[in-house]
């Protein structure tokens, strides 16, 4: 399997059909193992307690998935978010970036299963990891 | 246990600490079993194909979550969201706002539960489910 | 969707298929919108404390959400486990049956979403709650 | 942090609290960073198909994360279960026995978050990944 986009063409793709999303992320890395995107922090991420808020952590986790599986699968895949269990377990610094390191499981017929790991940028213990499931339907 | 607001206090208590989600929610019922909670779905909460993001579903099932502890353990509680597992289950469409109808499962000592439906309003189907786990911390 | 089994039909097809099972389970309803199953909790079913062990629970939990795809879908379903989160709220009591309460949320071409709480024959809350999800492959 | 307990010493600990698990686990390795735990896959531990059922997956996922738990935190911490998530990605072979790979995320005060890997042995593509919460009751 190899990959359907280089990094910029990914990221022009994404930015194209998905504008809402346009300046939050940038795409560090994608391979046949997965991918690593950025999350541009900004006040609009952030929670009271000076820290990232759990939707703009799961937004990142989302997204990092849907590259590793764009940039494997290609746009014609359709995948579709299924299921996500996601654990908090330290609080990010508020004033530093996400990284989330997304690693391919499964790249199923029908399914595929992602794992994504969240840290501040330069802090070793992740602040959050998650697994995601997409359903990609059938062609026709 | 009795509520520790009114929806009017609880509305306003929230905005003025979390000023991010501003105009974003609107607070439907609280009690003892739970809350419901609108989303007012605009631009900024849709993706392609003209439904809702799943990460502004998370983040409506997160906020009906919270709006339920709050209400009922009151603003000392400082609850902690520690693990989500969501499923969506059908595509919302993108020109209704977004209910959630959360059910409070347990409320314990250090740990709440909570079950959250999510559904395009006026659809009888929910498009999809959560479950959110908050921690409360110890009293010193 | 007509249901594909009796009761009766139904508890001797899963014991002629799945010897292993006999005995642990009683199917107290089947209907269009899940099932009812119970666990005949013995001894091997218990952990330190006097309690049911967790696996015991998950059995449960996977039996009862097969049942209910099982009664819907019928034999040739073929339905295969993906996905399973599971909350553990309260100890069940070591000398009472378990009783799983399964609904049925989606029944989709290729995907099957379940929710089923689970709880210790007449007490009233749920000492566990647990989606599963299962993948329904394609008819060739 | 030390390790409260040897393989042997945890091994016949865990059988003599829990006697309902004898001769199905062999603990291979506990450390301060999680556990390495094989289930002596037998006829019960199967399902329709020749392969291991998922509540036996579950089962080992469990345990192995309780080893590494109780490995570091001791006999005392009476660790509690109160969430998991799992996916099952490929059918194990029933004539192989599952191994368990446990990694622990986080260990705090009140949670400890731990990953397990399960592959049935000598294959290289996991079966099964899990995510597990132990909740910490507070010392008195």
């Amino acid at each position: 399997m190899s990959l359907r986009f280089t990094i910029e063409e990914l990221s022009e793709y994404v930015e194209e059909i998905f504008p809402q999303i346009k300046d939050d992320f940038e795409i560090l890395e994608i391979s046949e193992l997965g991918s690593r995107v950025r999350l541009n922090v900004t006040f609009k991420h952030l929670r009271p307690g000076n820290t990232v808020s759990g939707p703009s952590i799961f937004y990142l986790v989302d997204c990092s998935a849907y590259m590793a599986v764009c940039a494997n699968l290609g746009k014609e895949a359709l995948a579709v978010t299924t299921n996500c269990s996601i654990d908090f377990m330290r609080k990010p610094a508020g004033e530093k970036d996400l990284i989330a390191i997304c690693e391919l499981l499964k790249v199923g017929q029908s399914l595929v299963v992602a794992d994504s790991k969240v840290y501040s940028d330069g802090i070793e213990k992740p602040v959050a990891r998650a697994t995601i499931t997409y359903s990609i339907p059938p062609k026709i």
